[in-house]
């Protein structure tokens, strides 16, 4: 059995880790740590693990307890904190790191939106980038990775494709995001209340989000310099994202084309599907599952691309694509304890 | 026109007096105090003001500066406040307080449930309770009004006429209520988030809830001493109370006389309707208005009597009520500014 | 007083238009049609009314009847409907049309996209494009309107002062528009149902939706040739429609710039408003109310301006409108009867 | 492995029983059958079947064709059907039933309250009733099995072991129920739509459901004729049952005593638990879940006995606990294919 503990786990990132690892056959949870909530059980908090975890509680954070008793460490607290965690965990443990610390190759860019200095540019260059699907074969011999945000997989998985193809107009990019609350965190804000979020729908940080350099780093991947537009909104729902995204092709293209090209990208992936033709992705049909839901559209009249995309943030857009690169680092079946398919209705 | 202060308005009865009153044709609203928010606009809080109250900014408190404006002051703050403020208002203007401090008479009962002390007996003796349609009379000649608590006021329209009329075992009541979650208030709380609250339903303080020894005391006041049973839960909406209430005839009742009992009571009252037989009430029909909607059942197989009723938790449960009140105390007419229906859907 | 009918008054935009004029002083409802629930109480149907049409019943529809006892009738059935009606209620009659048939004036556009002939073309060349704000001259005199669709009169009141102003590309418009399940209508349909619906999000129809053609007729008035693309989405709530548009300014443009358009285009507007600079619209903001909120930024990184507006879709965006445009043609106050404010929590 | 097909598969029990049992590790899944979608895609409906199911269809109901080629049928039809469909299928095919046809012992209570005749007595006769922590030995060596009710399961897991101990008065019970949505079906319903269920509460059917007579039935199988009175109501979101019941106990029971009674009776069991006693169950720790928590406490105010319950309507409540008797009837891990938590946020 494999050993993983995880630093910050009473929030939503560390949460779903703990859902979705019960259930996988080849872990054992160890430690689960919580500043304030130390010492008391965790199915108090969340009660959904009462009849896994039973009478387990949160601990407080000891660095040598937990490297002495884990094989895998995924920490899930908020950007600055992983910087320093990971060297004192060494090199000899596998690191999961659901922030932002190692995700920004560009110290510079990295302080300017995370106004924090990168204060581990060794564990920086080392860190592997975990879009499981485009770094299959770097993830397998790393030992840190770096987790994507969850708006940055659900534009990447949709527009990856296109810019590797170098089909399309690398600064026409409008990506039109909407997320579930959950992806606001669990942290007590009068914004997110029921009574304020619930019904309501709204823009937030449409000029400057933090997820904005992540898309435009990886999609540069690819050759182009890449530009893009980016507008995340709040759904009254907990979880889902979905994208929106409208693209210029740098010439006709025909949608059965556009269709083949998808479908050979991501024939042989266990999470990425193109729909059918007649079908539009909708958030509910990957809420609590690792699945992305991809549509293609050419619109004739205007000549632009639209893609469709959706994942549950906290899934494939977090915690499920976390475990799944676990899964690759350690020689396993990649699919291990994803197997969920979405909840519904 | 009359001369509004609200004492606490950043909070939903704060916010709801606000959205009723400024369509109020008789009232101006003065000022409208905030601690943390005091010089910036209320409308970047409560956006849905933006035209109504244009540049008009949240203020300090200032005892002077209300009294010299005020003809009427709101006072909507947590328990334990009031006392205080109430005597600093003086016996000039008319004060209608939303929070606990005058709704008890025993002040042992009192402190036994807010443990706080009752500060102010010579108010508390003095103050009328503002359930209007059972102390319109009182209400007119008061200066000091108890405004009553949101369960309260839903189970006591729907229970009042059957324990006055000494039809029922007043050991038998149980009230199962439901309440949207802006009767949870507007301070930032983890259980309350959208990704908390959102789609869940719970139980909160099932047998020592603070409107219990309410309600007993104003049931009491038909002669004979009533003990209730009392469950408060917490609906995934905003807005809407939904009592259930079990009661045990002393004999048998047939429907039509129970009917004609509450037809009979509330034939003249603009805000309380006994629904036709084939109906039964729903939250949403009176979300927004100041509305109470009634229904009773006799159970012919297990001999009980069963009576749904519903109100908005914020409006005829507490800013509505508070109108209600102040229109009667002023002598206007009962019914300005709360002609608004439900909105639905 | 005005004498009111209503030709299809068990949808939304029908059930819309009695919540707000049974608060209107200057109105008496006489004749709300029904097929299927004529002669059953609209109270059964509607409960929030209640208490404001006490026992009054739904009738079949008599045009005769309609035409001696009312001033004004509101036809709110699907389209194709109103093209017959419409004649048969004759020239003596203020007519406010709040389907589709009047809104296209290329009879070819409106069977392309409606799959219907266009048979009152007379009518449609009298008839006035009801969007308050840009017409009010034309609707004082008009006899009949074509009321604006929800999605339209959203994507106009944000786009009109930039595309009238010449300053943008007129075929870089990109509209993402999101809208509360309400605009669906209220017909059984599986796809609606909460336990589809709820907690969902999805789009739909998003390359040939039937009010393309609408936008951009009405956008093309001002000179260019308008090219939109359109997206709706819908959300999983009642009430509200929330566009975020992109465009392409011709030159660059300083954000003061931008706002000094909007606030000299709308400063005398009841019902529109720009939001400052720190704010983003929220559909909760508007919700219940006739108000549309508006916010612009110019996107320093990438050039784009990107506009954020909301309404509410069955009020701005369908009754409230409406009702606006009534009073206008009556010479009444504009803004009789809607001086709700959004409904918030 | 086992070859399961399901007639009915387009209902919310049939597409639940598929997302379990997709990853049931003992299943195939042969024949789903559907009216009007045969020889349609089941992702097309059930779009979060996607990538389980790929482009299996929905078929015809072909008797000869399940009975070829099935272990194990399911029956997810309106009550009636399955009188007729158990007989056809015969005996050498183990035969679950998610109706209501096999539930009621007495045959003309079953017509008074479903308005049909019993017509297959015999069946009737050796069907077992699956609630499988209180008939496990039956189930084993069942062919037939009446699946429960979702508020009765509920119910009876809060009730049992109180009744069984014959320490409450068996008149006094009183069981409010809240069910989400779903448990309406997934028929077009104007009643359920997003824009009339969301948003919204009520009870519904609360004199008369039909859950009644199977709650009593069940209770009384203990030897006291239990009464109940039972009230039904409708939570604005998708799944989970709630029950706050009330029950007058003999004589005085301590917290404690109460306690060791639940513990001790549900000890060994995987889906049922007794919360701590600070806690209180939520209906989303058990959303998506077979699990069923429970809560009790007794009021020494009044001295009734408070049990708090809930369970996934859809799950234990439905096709979790389908699929649990199916494993006990094969001589399977009861647990198998049921080991998610719930899916919070």
């Amino acid at each position: 059995m494999i050993n993983v503990s995880i630093i910050g786990a009473t929030g939503y990132t560390g949460s779903e880790l703990m859902r979705l690892l019960v259930n996988h056959p080849e872990v054992t949870l160890k430690h689960l740590t919580a500043r304030k909530l130390a010492g008391q059980k965790i199915s108090h908090t969340f009660p959904f693990l009462t009849s896994f975890l039973k009478d387990k509680c949160f601990v407080t954070l000891d660095i040598e307890q937990i490297k002495q008793d884990s094989d895998v460490v995924f920490i899930c607290l908020p950007h600055g904190h992983a910087m320093t965690l990971a060297k004192e965990l060494g090199e000899d443990i596998k690191i999961i790191d659901l922030g932002a610390d190692f995700r920004i190759e560009d110290s510079d860019t990295y302080e300017a939106f995370y106004k924090l200095p990168q204060t581990a540019p060794d564990l920086l260059a080392k860190a592997v980038y975990g879009l499981t699907e485009y770094h299959r074969e770097a993830i397998k011999g790393a030992q840190l990775i770096a987790n994507p945000g969850c708006f940055v997989t659900n534009a990447l998985l949709a527009l990856s494709p296109l810019v590797e193809s170098n089909l399309i107009d690398s600064e026409s990019i409008i990506i039109d995001s909407k997320s579930g609350i959950s992806g606001a965190g669990r942290s007590a804000n009068v914004d997110n209340l029921l009574s304020e979020a619930g019904n309501n729908f709204k823009a937030y940080n449409p000029l400057q989000h933090r997820h904005i350099p992540e898309i435009e780093q990886e999609l540069s991947r690819f050759g182009q310099t890449v530009q893009i537009q980016f507008t995340p909104h709040l759904l009254p729902t907990e979880r889902g994202i979905y994208s929106t995204i409208y693209v210029q092709p740098r010439s006709n293209i025909s949608e059965e084309a556009l269709r083949q090209l998808y479908k050979d990208k991501y024939a042989e992936e266990a999470f990425v599907h193109l729909l059918d033709p007649e079908q539009l992705p909708t958030t509910k049909a990957v809420r609590g599952s690792n699945h992305c839901h991809i549509q293609v559209k050419v619109d004739q009249r205007t000549g632009r691309i639209i893609i469709f995309s959706v994942i549950d943030n906290l899934v494939k857009g977090a915690s499920g694509q976390a475990i799944q690169n676990m899964n690759v680092m350690l020689g396993l079946d990649e699919s291990l304890g994803l197997s969920q398919s979405g909840v519904m209705p």
